[in-house]
């Protein structure tokens, strides 16, 4: 049997820049009687870790927001009264190029850290230092979606995992070789910890268990290039 | 804490149309030693729903599946040489009309259920009734997405729980009124779930348990008004 275990981790305390946040998830673990084992996924909201880097952003009115999310959109996609759908200067294409309101101090939008593929190798790494565990860890956030109604979490930065799970040149159970079958494991475990993590809660971290994944990958693997997307 | 558990059932035989689904999964369930409790969520990959529905199609050739998926796409959004971004009668804008070819018998292809929402609500009502236990059901397709590599799965037709889950009018941690957050909870679940299904493996049917959802939805739901979509 196939089994999955989702644990939220509470008692993170709001981080302010600079803050030793491997140390403040380790024993917000062990606060939680989590103990990491070696293939364990530490999956971390976007939020926790750009306070950490800084990118708490002043945004004394209405107008210095607009002109945020102007400054932070590389190019801007489509455009309809105040919603803007901009691609980041890492590539992925969301609301508002990703400047963050939600769960955010009144007067403040909080930017995505500048590399969060290196803030998510950093922190895995400072991790499985202090609890002598090989983990993978994923930084998350919430996008929309054309077509679909509602939000979902996905990652935009990650290290010791996968992006995608490759199938192609496998077969499936009737022999036929599967011809372009990518999974975007790293996505699926992203929503798969927003179940735990919830929007108005304070649960800011994740331990996804009983995934058997090997390699490596990057957030910046799931960007698909332009000339392959239908839709800019 | 919160936590989830997501366990794979093995044990699904090939299915034909006409069997008793419901029975077969009940029987897989015990054969797991998973016992369903009340608030469970059943998910079901639709490939066992739309053969138990009869809708595997023969196709002799690949001018025949090409016919199959322009008579299945109400709408075609995009198209690009073979590939096909078309709009389902069911309102769902997927790749080739969702039009299956992968894991099903060579020279075939596999529908979607004509109605989905109404195969869940059936097949959950079943389940309920051999087992004596209030559950949520979700049955699952796997989508591509705009500016993301990689594919994942999505609910295409659920009962007994909510589509999303509407945080506007809640405050955050910060007492600021959530703008707009409607967590497209059931998407996450079925990503949730194919992470124990995997693609070429025989496991159809996830169980997820742990989740305090309340109140109905359906996957009709997660159709965004063509009015209120950017990317048609």
């Amino acid at each position: 049997m196939t089994r999955l275990l989702i644990e939220g981790i509470e008692g993170i305390p709001e981080i302010q820049p600079g803050d030793d946040l491997a140390e403040l998830i380790v024993t917000a673990l062990a606060g939680n009687d989590c103990e990491l084992q070696d293939g364990d996924i530490v999956v971390v909201t976007h939020k926790v870790v750009s306070k950490q880097e800084g990118r708490l952003v002043e945004i004394p009115d209405e107008a210095t927001y607009r002109s945020l999310v102007e400054d932070e959109a590389m190019e801007v996609i489509r455009r309809r009264g105040d919603l803007v759908i901009a691609r980041t200067r890492h590539g992925f294409i969301c609301a508002n190029a990703a400047v963050d309101r939600s769960n955010i101090a009144e007067g403040y939008a909080l930017l995505l850290p500048i590399d969060p593929d290196r803030s998510a190798h950093r922190l895995r790494t400072l991790i499985e230092r202090a609890t002598g565990t090989s983990i993978g860890l994923v930084i998350t956030d919430t996008f929309g979606r054309p077509w679909r109604r509602g939000l979902v979490d996905v990652a935009i930065g990650m290290s010791g995992l996968p992006a995608i799970v490759d199938l192609r040149g496998t077969t499936d159970a009737h022999g036929n070789e599967l011809s372009v079958t990518e999974v975007a494991v790293v996505d699926e475990i992203a929503a798969a910890a927003d179940l735990v993590m919830g929007k108005a809660t304070q649960i800011p971290i994740a331990v996804v268990r009983g995934l058997d994944l090997t390699g490596s990958g990057r957030a910046q693997d799931l960007v698909r290039p332009a000339g392959e997307d239908l839709f800019r």
